[in-house]
This record gives C-alpha cells, structure tokens and sequence, in this order.
C-alpha cells in the first residue's frame, strides 16, 4: 500500500496521484512559488541555494527521456545536491545481467538518499517502493503513471488562476496510453468541480475502466471526437503526442498520429483570452510552429521551468 | 611493474590485490571503519564532508556496471568531488573512432585527479597504469581482477570478526570466469591462516595454473563439488553468478548456471550462526529470495553499502 | 546572424570562429593564462575556485566523444559549476520520439545557464543559438565547425611563440572532412601574416569553396601532396585523422586513412627545434607512437590540458 501524503512529505515515495489529498498540493505549491520567486529573483546568483549538499539522488531512466531526466537532475542540483545517473541502463547497467528491479533497487539505496526510476513496465514503481527504505519517486512507468508531471501541470494551472477547483478543461491527442493525461486527471479529480473535455480518435479513447474510474473519483469527464466539439473560454488546453512506443502496429500509429493539429486557426477560434496552451512535450508535429508565439502557449517555457521548481520544492519537503 | 602500497596510499595506483600487504589492508580498514562510523551517526547530514571538494575522478566503464559505478560515483561525491562519466564507452565515446586506451587515459589524466576504469580486457588496467601519471584505480578487468570488489568484501568479513586470519570460507559458483573470486582469494593469502572450500560444476574449476599460483600464496584451497561436502561453521560463504557473459556457447552457460543454489534449507543445514552470507551481486537465480531476510545475509545491505565505504577510504588515502 | 564577441563574452553564443576578432582572442587567452597559472600552481588545491557554485551548464552530446565532452565537463566543474549531461541522445533521449532540436534547446533552456551542444548535421548550432535565450557552445557540429577545438589549438601556439602573427604552419591530413582544421584556418585568418602548408590526398583537399572562402580572409593557403614539399621551420604540424565516420564507402577510406605519417625520420628531417607537433586527437594510426617522447609533441599533454583551461576561461568570460 502506497502511503499518502497527507501534508508531510518527508521520507515518503511519490507514486501515483492517489497519495494526494487537496491540502498536500496546495502545500507543494506554495513551497514552489517560493522557490521559484527566490531564484527568479537572483536571490542565489552569489549565493547558491545549498540544502541538499552532501546529498545524492539516484537517477534511474529505463526509457529514454530529455524532459524528466534533465529537469530532475537540474533541480537536484539546483539544491546543491549530486546525483548518481543511469540512462537507458537496459544497456549500459547490471540489468543485461539479468538483475531484477528490487534487487537494484535495494542496492542503490545503499548509495542515495533518494531514487528517481521512470521504468517502461505499469506498476513497477509501485513494487519497487514496498522494498525500498529510502524515498522512490515515480518517473513514469510505462502506460501506467507519472504523478511530478501531472504535478507541475498543475502548478502551472494553479499559478495562472489562483484555484484547481471549477476548472473546464480539454485534453486531446492519445487519452489511452498517455500517462501524462491519466495522472493529470487524477490530480484534477483531487479538487471539486472540474470538467474535462477529452478528445481523441474511437480507438485511442480512455479505457472503458479508467473512464469509470476516474469517473467516479470526482472529476466530471466529457467525450468528444472532433474540433468543433470544443467549448470556448476552457481554462486550459492539454495537448499530447500520440505515443509511437506503445504501437505494436506503426501503421496505425502513422494514421492516427496527427488527427488533432492544434493550429493558429484552431486558437483563434476557440481559445479564450487566458487559455493555457499544454502539452507535455517532446511534441511530433500535433502542435504548429507557429503557435508558439502565442502568449498564451506555455509549452516550451513556464510549464517547462516549472517542471523543474516542482521537483525542488518535492526533494526539499522530502528530504528536508 | 605494480607499485606496492606499503601503508602509504598516497598517488598510488590499486590494480591488482598483489599490491598489499596485510598492514596496508589493515590502514585501509581503519579509514573505512573512521568514515562508516561518521557517516551512519549523521555527522555530515548539516555539514557535509568536503575533502574532495574541487577534485575530479573520471569514471571509465567499458562494460555494463551498475554497482561498482554507482558505489564509486556515489563515494567520490560523499567526499565533496565531482566525476567525469563514461558508461559503456565503446559506444559513446573516442573508442568508436579507433583510439586505443593508452591515448585515452593520457588524454583523461589532463582533466581528472584519479581514473577509475572497467575494461573487458583482461591486463588492460596494468598497461593503462604504466602511462598513467595520475592514480588509476581497476573497477574490473574482463576475468582479470576486481580489487575494490575484494577490498569490501573482506572489510565486510574484518568488520563481523575481528580478523583476517585463521578464517574458513567458502566460494561457490563460477570460480573460472568470476574476478571477484580471484582477487577474494589473493587477498585472504595475504594473512595467514585462511582456508578456502571452492565449490564448482568441473568445468567451472579455477584454471589449474591459478590454482597452483593462489596455493603458493598462502591460502589453502579445497575444491569441492557437491553441497553436501560444505562444511560447517564457515565463518562466511561467498557465493556467486556464473558468468554469462564470458560464454560464447549460451548452451553451455544455461546447463551450468544454476548448478548450485543457496536456499533457505542449505543456510539451516550447514550455516552456523554467525557465517555471513555474501554474494558480489547481480544475482540471477543462486539465491533463493527467502534467504534475503536472514540477518546473516548481506549481500544487499552492509556488503553493498561497504562498497561505498571501503571506495570513500581508498579516495581519501590516495588523494590527500 | 551570429553575434560578434567584440572584446565581450558575457551571454554571447560561441558557434563560429568569424565572431571573434583578434582583441577578443587575445582577451580570452590572457583569461586562460591565468586561471592555468592559478591552478597549475596549486592555489586551488584547498580552497577550490567556485565562481560558477550554483550554475548548471546542459551537455549535449549527439555524437560520441571522449575529449571534447571531458574537457568540457570537467572545465565547468573546476569552476564549482554542475552538469546535465546526455551523451549520445539520439539513442537515450526525447530524441528518438522524433523532437527538433529547436524544442528541445527551448526545453534545455529552462533547467540551464549554458549549453554545450555536439550534432551531427553542419549548421545545427546557427539553428539553435536563433531560438536559445542563454548562451549555446557549438562543441562540433559534422563537418562544419568546432570552434573551441581551434580555439585551444591557437592558445597553444600563442603560449609558446607570445603571438598568432607571422606563423608559418603545416596541416596534414583530411582538409575535406576535418572541422577542426576549417575552424584553425578560420582562426588564423583574423592574424595578419600567417601562412598555411595543406598537406592531403587529392580527394580530401578543402572543397573548391572553402579555399576560396579562406583564402579571401587573409591567410595564406599553400596546398601540397608530398611529404618531401613540406617547410623547413613551420612553427607548428597540425596533424590530424582521416575521418572514417564522413565516408559511406568503406574502402575509399582504407586506402586514404594513412596516407601521410607522422615519423620520428620526418620530424628529424623537416622539424624544427620549436616546431610544435599538434592533433586534435583521437588518432589512428597516423602518428608513430615514438614520436610521443618527443618534447616537441604537446598532442596528448599540453594542447589536450589547454582544451580544459580555455574552456574554463570561456565559461567565466561568458558567464561572468
């Protein structure tokens, strides 16, 4: 049993988003506002930010990854801590040996404070947390979760707005094996009254079972297939890329790669005045080039800085 | 020709466990127990430990590593250094283009303090040391040797009894192909008293002239091949994968790899109280997981996180 | 358009050595002279230099290398500054998911202060430093340029003869492929005087355009095909490898790879008692390994040590 967080964060693994409760978010982000105002005010340049020296994170990335493994490194670092980093370790680890997860794991906690695995199998992290003695946080595991990316997605929404209740939102792309959209909706099912739109080809809808799960969790989802569906004045756009590594058919991942193209067009008409523009990024032609001027579209930088301000503000209530 | 340490570690290069004698691996023991001691009391948790700080190791890992690297990241950054990496490098670096590792180290040598370096080839860390004109520390030479495996697995027996001396171990698994036993047993030669049982499908012998050369050292070895000529009270068994890697027919290695597998029943048949049950890990089927929670076992606790102790040590040693 | 350096670092792009100007490379190697004095002296020994404590510089690296990635990282570590590294991405990254590099610069960015950015395709880095908002290094990008590489080159023959004026030079090897000789001609074009000897084969002479080009920026070209038409007196030899990884026909390569060797008879016989013996390394052949005693020869000792110092002074001059 993942243990929640109920507002104290110390020593404890981040898994999904089920461990959170509403308080324990708005705790996080306060402690990311501050962080994120203090450094973007210099506040560090002369004097850098040290409480995690002496400290070492443990960076496991079985999958590839730019976003999640550089920006837990930076805020890592940005601590003053160091990091012991292993990418795409199927490869170049003891795991070509044949080794399984919890006897790594078991191992280099001998050697971190913290661990930090993205992994391509669902539930792995959930295992490797039951033998772990020192904090896990859940990097992504396959379709299953990636609850600091739905974290700083929502820190984004929070900070524009000032609430994660009553939001009206639009997720589109790939809703079936986008891990990113299935924490996001978890953490936005923590809040009351928010609905989210979801748009996506038949066959790359949400699982009937996570459809009535979530469902049931508090979040009010709605179904649509096609751009014209979409409401005006959303509070946010979440835009995902169809995720090519979970097609066994590329066939099919070709033809349905780029149903939905969010263009200049499509926000000029149905976009509201503050609508935040998403997308968890790497991004394969699903988003026009020419959107990203838009003042509106967050994508490339707040929502990217953010991701690493939310991480620091975890380590720090973690290990502090 | 190797450079003996003589109880003065000081720039010296750790190539091969013929470089001590029992004083140094006693001065070697008395730093690691110093640090261990600081570091599980929490000294450094507020202040942290920097005697490195400033300093540079480059970590060269020309075959798959996931605890030697770690464990010897981990150690030089608890000393406030920072490292320069290479995993796998016949892929990502210089050594694609033709180099050969003589040029590479002397190039390495200009940014770095001290080189830690895990080559295939077995003798490769004795020429890379001969051109080297900064310390050079072997994490691994193909079937050649492992000194620092050897170091923390006989700091690990040190610790537990007291001693080095008069002790009866047992080695069991892939004594052919397994450095780890081969710098285990070079290292018990050099205290008096030792006797080793080495228990092994035929095929998986020492090679005969070792035999014949670790026997002249000092150590007595008694090749066995079945469990029930274990005998008892042995004050640890050391017990190890067959190595996959070192087969060119998998044929072969599939016949052989489990041919003996340390179980719960054996551990309560011929273990005695205090016997340590170690293990230089990965594993991949020769212990039994019900074994794990014997507090006898180690192998995924003290054994692993002594490798980062007995590495901090020899750092310290060498560099101040 | 690149910016010029114009005697002032701070925030610039490094992509190409045509922004810098003469006073602008003598200002940087009167930086890297001194912080080489401070540290060869040992100044830093227990109180390490930190001016970049707190700084994060992206390392980038989408093909391999040892030198160039080593010096590079251990530059900005020796300034107190961490790392986020990716070696070899387009296998362990979001790169693989097919992102530009444009986004993914754009996402680097937020985590970073600076960028180092290695890429096979000529051209990448003009690319990326339009869309970056922090600083970007091009640490080779195919056979364009690799201005740091000529950078350290020039600051070698500068500390030795006190000028970059008036030189009389020999290059040998691959001038078609070779990056770091086009940025060397590059660089010694902005110094009124200098004389460059191209000793190549036929089909690996600068392309038609690039001696053009060069030629009309001052520095005089002299193209030659035989060992015996090399200068008595150059001031330096600037070896270098035929680039193996720039031929699709594998044969053609064999037969150009070791078309001229650098002997120990031909440094008796054409050298001079001054004349440095430089390459960029790695090499493969094309240098007889009894000319590496030669104290003439600084290839794999000072102008490989340089390379760590200049870009220490880059990344103080830039940042600072």
């Amino acid at each position: 049993m993942l243990r929640p967080i109920k507002n104290n964060f110390k020593g404890k693994d981040v898994v999904s988003l089920d461990q959170f409760d509403s308080q324990s978010i708005i705790r996080l982000y306060k402690e990311t506002a501050s962080i994120k105002k203090m450094f973007e005010k210099g506040r560090f340049k002369n004097r850098p930010y040290k409480i995690l020296d002496g400290r070492i994170a443990g960076l496991m990335f079985y999958e590839p990854s730019t976003r999640t493994f550089s920006s837990n490194s930076a805020a890592f670092k940005r601590l003053g801590g160091q990091t012991v980093e292993h990418q795409n370790p199927l490869v170049t680890s003891s795991a070509v040996k044949g080794e399984t997860m919890e006897d790594t794991t078991m191992m280099m906690e001998q050697y971190c404070d913290i661990l930090v695995i993205r992994h391509p199998v669902k539930g792995t992290l959930a295992k490797v947390a039951q033998v772990a003695s020192i904090p896990v946080i859940n990097a992504g595991d396959g379709i299953g979760e990636h609850p600091t990316q739905a974290l700083l997605d929502m820190f984004t929404i929070y900070e524009k707005f000032g609430k994660l209740t009553g939001l009206k939102g639009l997720m589109a792309g790939d809703m079936l094996n986008g891990r990113t959209v299935h924490s996001l909706i978890r953490g936005l099912s923590i809040f009351p009254g928010n609905t989210v739109y979801l748009l996506s080809p038949k066959s790359l809808r949400l699982s009937r079972d996570e459809f009535k799960l979530y469902s049931q969790m508090g979040v009010k989802l709605v179904e649509i297939n096609s751009l014209k569906q979409i409401p005006v004045d959303c509070h946010f756009w979440y835009w995902t890329r169809v995720q090519k590594e979970r097609f066994s058919d590329k066939k099919v991942y070709e033809k349905l790669k780029l149903s939905f193209i969010l263009t200049k067009k499509l926000v000029s008409e149905k976009a509201g005045k503050k609508t935040l523009l998403m997308h968890p990024l790497p991004r394969v032609g699903e988003i026009e080039i020419a959107v990203d001027g838009d003042p509106r579209a967050v994508y490339l930088t707040t929502e990217a800085k953010n991701g690493m301000y939310v991480r620091m503000a975890l380590f720090k209530l973690i290990l502090r």
